[in-house]
């Protein structure tokens, strides 16, 4: 059977340069970066060349990078180190309601340890006003962090904006790029961020790395005790394997972005305008500003999991809500901001496109998902013309 | 030129076998084990697969076992997690002074949150007693945190009695299992563990990847927040080539542990028996209870550094104080904590043996150490027969 993954937004396939990139360093480098003898240097120097590779992808200085577990990791060492670093100037925390759980989470954590936190609402489209930040600022704003990109509808939020505003209010600015990250151009300096979080296999590198870019002389406290690796901002044994294949990942999407950029909007374009054909659907997020493959629809009267489950009978993968929690049946956070009824949350359908994905399969999903559509909404209970259905 | 690796204890060269095991899921089956589709549901099945993998090594439930990305973040998870879930109880937590820095960090950073610390003495071979244990047990005890063997010198602990103690008096007991999972028999059962640390890139499985084993029923505060993966104990995109690759060496070592261990010990009694032949020449940690690949030396009159860089230059790599911090010019800890002198410390070779090392290699050691030992003290300023010289 045909297997279309079009899930990329929840994780990507590893590209083969990275997996060959990484394989001397299982069995041949195999050191420990920390070790004096020859075969730690070889990590140590993978290591090193690496953190130039991804500093390179967003203009920071490698220094500014710290190799993490992946970007849950990065997003709790952000808002923890930060708060907990910067606590005696102020605890309040400016963030908005759609980010990813890791961040919202974690949010919701420093609450209990005392902190305040202002979750800005956004517009329909899923955007975080730069006005609605300033306005959130007040004398003991520490933080504001609001993420490049939405993983769920895609929306890319005015960062440069934000950022310019924290700046000039000498509040610092974390972003959650996990979604941008090699996708989109990124320019810490030119953004005004501060810090800045990633995950290597979102972007084609492995799972189980990702980084935290902080910019130089930011105080953050460390959360990772032990041995004072990468400069005592996170101990723990240096993946060296993995941390090198991030840093071909970063390579590979520096090189090749605008091409792929093109490539994967011009298929997105396609699927989303031929599937906004089938009656009574929408597409969720921004209709520009938003993530080159991501396609988010919302389908009236039939319920994701159901699509989901039938379109990969079909042998197509995709994801209703968000995937990093797809077990949960609690209708998104994200959908629920920007304005959508718990029903209509239910009814939606994250496609996100990558490079690996071709115009053949696009071809097989137009044909394919309103089918689907149709045939669920054929033994829907909620039809079109009943009355509308309050759930208790 | 010859490439001797005798740093085991630092990190272990990837097994070809776990290497291949990994490989299809990072371009196959490369889904997001959150994700409910096929991809999806492929992943989720390896880490299930894993977790009974890694669970059957130590006797425990695959429910018991929680995946991290290493030995670090477990000890911190285990420490922090059971200290925040368990402070109404009380406030006190008993480790001892040879802890990894792992652990001994993370104490020092609860004693900062208001947490009291009592770091046990250890005697001249590195070995906590039980006694000394049960005696500093108190009313307001929440955890007991003992190593398994030490990282340095070797030296295994008595963990079964130190366990049976603190199951006795009702207090929880962690050990940071990190040199001994998959070299030493461990069954969590019969040794009266409640948490228990490792590290998959110790016994030849990628880096990046670790686990900790809870028993269940028993509270801890999750440290990482986000999707709630890993049943809500640590989120964060599940690593499944770097699990699938930690559950294969733990298949390996299961099957292999007896006859690895015969070979391993075998070559390290002869390097050990043959080396003290060298004057002034001493064996740190626990003549018999230590770890089977484990050698640590100490040479009067010479400097352990300089004895590294001479041994890395005839090609063999090994390490003097903890290599985990091997940049450190502080004598080591735990150095320190067996009663010797800063300067006797300076002195000190660990060389950690593995199943990858050969006869051969332990002939070229043999050989090669003394000679260099000899070429050192020749250019000491510490010579035998020198009036102690009092560092400042």
């Amino acid at each position: 059977m045909k297997r279309i993954y079009f899930d990329n937004a929840a994780t990507t396939r590893t590209d083969n340069e990275v997996v060959k990139a990484m394989e001397p360093y299982f069995t041949k480098f195999y050191g420990n970066a920390s070790s004096l003898h020859t075969f730690g240097q070889e990590a140590r120097k993978a290591l090193e060349d690496s953190r130039k590779k991804a500093a390179e992808l967003i203009n920071a200085k490698p220094n500014e990078i710290y190799f993490t577990s992946g970007g849950t990791e990065s997003d709790n060492l952000a808002l923890k180190g930060v708060a907990y670093a910067n606590k005696s100037k102020g605890k309040h925390i400016i963030t908005s309601k759609i980010e990813h759980h890791a961040i919202e989470h974690t949010c919701q954590y420093l609450e209990k340890q005392g902190f305040d936190v202002t979750y800005l609402p956004v517009d329909k489209y899923g955007i975080v006003t730069p006005e609605s930040v300033k306005s959130a600022i007040r004398k003991d704003t520490i933080l504001i962090s609001i993420m490049h990109a939405n993983n769920e509808i895609g929306t890319i939020e005015p960062v440069k904006e934000i950022g310019k505003i924290a700046r000039e209010k000498g509040v610092l600015f974390h972003t959650d790029a996990v979604q941008t990250f090699g996708k989109v151009p990124i320019d810490v300096k030119d953004m005004n961020v501060d810090l800045l979080s990633s995950s290597s296999h979102k972007l084609h590198g492995p799972k189980g790395v990702g980084l935290i870019y902080i910019r130089e002389g930011v105080k953050v406290e460390q959360q990772m005790l032990g041995g004072g690796h990468e400069r005592g901002m996170r101990s723990g044994t240096e993946n060296i394997p993995g941390i090198v294949g991030f840093a071909k990942a970063c390579e590979i999407a520096k090189a090749d972005m605008e091409k792929d950029t093109k490539k994967v909007s011009a298929m997105r374009d396609r699927l989303v305008k031929e599937i906004l054909k089938t009656e009574d659907t929408y597409l969720n997020g921004h209709p520009t500003q938003r993530l080159p493959g991501n396609a988010h629809f919302r389908f009236s009267f039939i319920e994701g999991e159901s699509l989901l489950l039938r379109l990969d009978d079909k042998g197509i993968a995709a994801s209703t809500g968000s995937a990093c929690s797809s077990k949960s049946l609690e209708p998104s956070h994200v959908l629920l901001a920007i304005g959508l009824k718990a029903e209509e949350a239910h009814g939606s359908l994250r496609i996100t496109i990558e490079k690996d994905n071709t115009d053949a399969e696009i071809d097989y999903a137009i044909a394919e998902i309103p089918k689907v559509v149709a045939s669920l909404r054929e033994m829907s209970p909620f039809k079109k013309g009943d009355a509308c259905i309050q759930k208790k």
